[in-house]
């Protein structure tokens, strides 16, 4: 483990570089990575080494990896991919740390052969692989820019995994044009071997890394992802961009568990879980990114608002509200510390409206004094371009404010409309990292990004709770499904599995005669249900065998005895077994309750609103699991209909503490038993607090063998 | 109101224009709105008045509008609010056609006398109001620009209504960093007397206008907005901006109907009726615009994707699927026509990937690909700067694609991500109003856009369906709760309400004998439930004076005896008055349909979710009445439940038709009995298709009086 994490290291601050594939000719590759290395300042040795020989920009150049003289931490690999294999095969024999595979032709046009080979020689000596079908990375630390396409990529603070190469190298460009640092980019590709987890694993302990941005496509193995990135969003926000919500689509499963999650709902719940930001957009990424790369944690939840416009004002109030960024409104402070900011035909309210007339002296005054009171923790300034503004003022009075604001460690967001010399503001601002944009979502997005991300860091805890569940008792049962050649359970093989969870089911017996039925029907309860047990009457109405809501102990003898007299009359050659009992389910709200084995992401724990309306509704809500009660509570609290639980209408609250209980005894069900793909609960009916729920009709499946 | 129409075309199109509180001094309002004028280009008379007289900017001023020697299209008022009303009444008894009241100090600050004076003084004259607190209005048909902050404003196709003042100031400046071309800005202010329709009416058949972009705070009268918009919007995009989304809240309203509403529900559906495209920021409504200005209509609804990447390809799949992009997916034809301009290891699928070896030439190809293929409609063209394409040749690629397309009748989209140079492409392009972003998602949102609004013009029909129900019993029913001192219904009142409407509600009837009760259980139907009728008998069960499921005829006898028996026991001296035999009504769906007076808007129509489900899942929609069936079941159908009505799980489709019905029901009897304010069915019971609703709770109110 420490050796990897080594390894990894070497990967990111290489004291020696390889490059197999080396070529004097400028419109290869082969040599523009080491033009790269060479002009980004690379100071560890470079080996360019090519059956040519010869020099490739001043380096010598070696015939074979294996006549290179000292350790190899990288080597990056840029010959056809037909040559690929044998490449991969002397660097493992030289003990070359980790290979960037630049090359493409692999698993992503179908040749995993070769890939897979690669994989196996590069695990038998320990060597890592990133790659292949990549363009390269970046790691400012070492100055290492191993690319073949970008150039003065600016050291910063922000860290970029991509999995598009194309989309990453158009990224770089990006960062240039908003002046967004980068601490390192990093090319995943075809992740054969190093994935995110890897990655992250090394950028969490970087000192330069203050913000982590990730473009995915796919999660490979997202078991290993998940902890790590709980780890890092602990200490640095990680920012994903995952496309393919509508591609990939529902997956084939057979229980709506499955086929409700779809892969993006799982993602997108996981990664809420994971304390991780998701982006819809490219430029709400950078946005993001850059503001949580600076932004100081908020003190508290009182935001303001200052603006000269009031329909601006009102458009940011809005955005508070979308975005979760409380307003402050006690009107007497607000008044204390605007007063003498503010002309009587503005507003000392939230949004403070220092009105068209206001003038950047104005602004300097009114945005300071949010600065430095000790009542407001973020300000929001808002400025619409006015006839008398002085313009030629506006960007020194930001950065003034914003200097301000830093000082005072709080957190601030321009949003400046207008024309020209506004639009030139904005775009000389932004390159000095002060928060400056031309409309008010962006900027209260940025903001209200921060407040979520701190809020989540401020409710971590590490634990996470199983349930004390009978496994042995559930594995002899799929012993028995097993052996009977089903990958499914029947109804009272479900039934013995939610028994051995703790999970309650409604009441059920079989009496073979009037004392048993009594004696059964006095502890089962009322009103209860009878039904004949007989292989041989299958119209159990039609013969008269069911009797329903028996309200006391005389009813029970009489329905047995009338239910005896009809069935015998009814198919005189019957064979009867004797009577069932079942408890009536009295009505209660219904949810739905599950746990599934992701293909990506292993265990999943679902809960949601059941019945006929879990197709329709979608009112579901997934974790990774394990996962501890706090966080099955912000599940269930999460689902739309959380208010049937907690009682509308004058009803009293429901057992939400019985639902967290269930969801973490599915959970422990699958997680303990891995023969289990799928257990889906549903309706399980949720009465008033403390009095419980019953699963009503439980589905298992197992692996398909 | 051909008078009406004609005085608002003089607005737009005046022949002469006053400026009471014209100044010699460059500072003032009064100075700058004659020198915008001039420098505009106005070609009209231009008459500057102010008591000190003189001449201002080379215009003779006049002491007093009386003395003006011509006809006064327009007078702009820019003197203190104290004198306005004066300056109101001396334009009255001159005959000015409209004034413009730059002014402010009135309602919106709470001198609501002084706006309603002026309102009633031009009233009687037939002058019209602009304003007040505006900053003016700008017209290119008549080279008008008498606002008193904007300069060089360029002329174009779109029009702006703007009720904020800072906002419209600045989105003139924005105007002209994206070359949006303007044929008019109108600020609207405090709508005292011109408000958005009237200016609509003039802008419909205005036809330099092709967009029309309207920022509202508030709507004062929503039933005149209505049918202009919808006129609007069959020859015209219309895109608004609305905000106070979070402000406004739930209206105070006693019904469901009302308190889910808010104000924001009602506006949002009703903009989506009218075939009004709302946008949630700036930036999206000015993209929107420009493109919508110069959109071709679409052939039909085979979209593809070119691109030379695969992430940013996956990226616009997902936004064509959110913003209602059709992609076309016959691969036999897609490799036709795609064939020759995308390599080996590229992809003919739709997004068609040419791969980021792709150079400027390959895009030419790939793009007159679909201008000239019948087989597609619409194209959307994403760029990811590479090291290897050759940069200088991005625009001009750009510049004729488009042409191409634009020859073809076509519309196409650009996304192009990257650094500096694709960033100052982008900025040049846009300048030249080809639409270029750098992000997916606007570019495809404004593709969505336009097939939005092509959409809605092909479903527009012009008529109403009004319901057939007794006005007449039902406005007797309402005589009878106001004479009683009510402005509620009670339970019988709101049942004999819904069946002069013809909406069925659960059978009942009262039996003083045996005899009767049989008769009327008989003519009712079984299942049924019988109540003892006593103001002595409070608790009908603890009297037994209760019975329910009874089957048949036997049963009812029985029951009534035993109903009498016991009750007469219970209490010996009750008064009985018979017996209430009432349907026991079987499940179904159950959904709210509802109908309220809207402050803003008028009557509105409502159905969505009922039962519990009401106010969790908000799952409601509105629409304005009158409407046709049309509308009426595209409201149902926009439910996120409605797959329930559909049948879900093997369910039978429910009575569709029934709801509609239910849905102009309530509207006619809101439109028809004007004392009534809401009405409310919840739950309104739906059954299998055609047999039937009923209505099971009834809630009435009126106006208070």
């Amino acid at each position: 483990m420490n050796d990897t994490n080594e390894t990894i290291r070497s990967l990111f601050e290489p004291e020696s570089f390889a490059i197999i594939g080396a070529s004097q000719d400028p419109r290869k590759i082969g040599h523009t990575v080491v033009r790269n290395l060479l002009s980004g300042g690379y100071k560890g040795k470079i080996y360019p080494v090519s059956p040519k020989g010869g020099i490739v920009l001043g380096q010598k150049c070696y015939a074979d990896i294996r006549e290179v003289p000292g350790e190899i931490d990288v080597a990056s690999i840029v010959i056809p991919a037909g040559s690929c294999v044998e490449a991969v095969r002397q660097c493992a024999e030289k003990g070359v740390k980790n290979v960037q595979i630049i090359t493409s032709g692999f698993s992503e046009t179908g040749n995993r052969r070769d890939e897979d080979e690669m994989v196996s020689i590069a695990a038998s000596s320990g060597m890592r692989i990133l790659g292949p079908n990549i363009f390269g990375m970046f790691s400012a630390r070492a100055s290492m820019n191993s690319t073949f396409s970008a150039t003065g990529i600016l050291h910063g603070n922000v860290a970029i995994l991509t999995q598009s190469g194309a989309l990453g190298i158009a990224m770089i460009g990006k960062t240039a044009v908003e002046n967004m640092g980068l601490s390192a980019i990093v090319s995943t590709g075809n992740k054969c071997d190093i994935d995110e987890a890897d990655l992250l694993r090394y950028l969490i302990s970087q000192d330069e890394t203050k913000v982590i941005l990730m473009y995915m496509e796919g999660v490979k193995n997202g078991g290993d992802l998940i902890p790590v990135l709980r780890e890092t969003a602990k200490t640095k926000p990680v920012i994903v961009i995952k496309s393919g919500r509508s591609k990939r689509g529902a997956m084939a499963a057979a229980s709506h568990t499955g086929s409700l999650a779809g892969s993006d709902g799982i993602f997108d719940s996981i990664m809420r879980q994971c304390g991780v930001i998701r982006a819809g957009t490219l430029e709400e990424a950078f946005s993001w990114a850059k503001f949580l790369a600076l932004c100081p944690k908020p003190g508290g939840d009182r935001g303001v608002i200052v603006t000269n416009g009031g329909g601006i004002g009102v458009m940011a109030t809005d955005a508070c509200e979308k975005y979760g960024v409380e307003l402050y409104d006690n009107q007497d402070v607000l008044k204390y510390v605007f007063d003498s900011a503010t002309p009587s035909f503005g507003s000392t309210k939230n949004p403070v409206d220092i009105t068209g007339g206001a003038m950047a002296g104005d602004y300097e005054l009114a945005l300071s004094a949010p600065a430095t009171s000790e009542y407001m923790d973020a300000t929001m300034a808002l400025y619409c371009e006015t006839a008398t503004f002085d313009s030629e003022n506006l960007a020194p009075m930001i950065r003034d404010t914003f200097k301000k604001h830093r000082a005072a460690g709080k957190p601030i967001v321009y949003a400046i409309v207008g024309g020209e010399s506004v639009e030139k503001a904005m775009v000389q601002l932004k390159k000095e990292n002060i928060p400056v944009f031309n409309d008010v979502e962006p900027a209260v997005s940025c903001m209200g990004t921060a407040y979520r991300y701190f809020r989540y860091r401020e409710q971590i805890t590490g634990d996470f709770d199983m349930a004390d569940i009978d496994v042995d008792r559930i594995n002899r049962i799929i012993d028995g499904v097993v052996a009977d050649g089903r990958n499914f359970l029947l109804t009272n093989e479900g039934q013995e599995v939610m028994m051995a969870a703790g999970i309650t089911i409604p009441g059920s017996a079989i009496a073979k005669n009037i004392d048993e039925a009594v004696e059964k029907a006095e502890k089962m309860g009322y009103p209860l249900v009878m039904k004949i047990v007989s292989r041989d009457i299958i119209h159990k109405s039609d013969a008269g065998g069911l009797a329903l809501n028996l309200e006391n102990r005389d009813e029970v003898v009489a329905a047995f005895e009338a239910i005896m007299f009809n069935c015998r009359n009814y198919n005189p050659e019957a064979v009867i077994e004797g009577v069932e009992l079942a408890e009536m389910v009295s009505p209660g709200l219904e949810l739905v309750v599950g746990a599934i084995r992701d293909g990506a992401f292993g265990p999943i724990v679902m809960c949601g609103l059941g019945g006929i309306y879990v197709e329709v509704m979608k009112d579901v809500c997934f974790r990774s699991f394990p996962l501890n009660r706090r966080e099955a509570a912000s599940m269930v609290s999460e689902i739309r209909s959380y208010p049937l639980l907690m009682g509308v209408r004058g009803e009293k609250r429901k057992d939400i503490e019985g639902v967290i209980d269930a969801i973490i005894k599915v959970g422990t069900i699958l997680k303990k038993c891995d023969r289990i793909t799928d257990i889906e609960i549903n309706p399980i009916v949720v009465y008033e607090q403390s009095k419980g729920l019953k699963a009503l009709d439980v589905r298992i499946l197992l692996k398909k063998s």
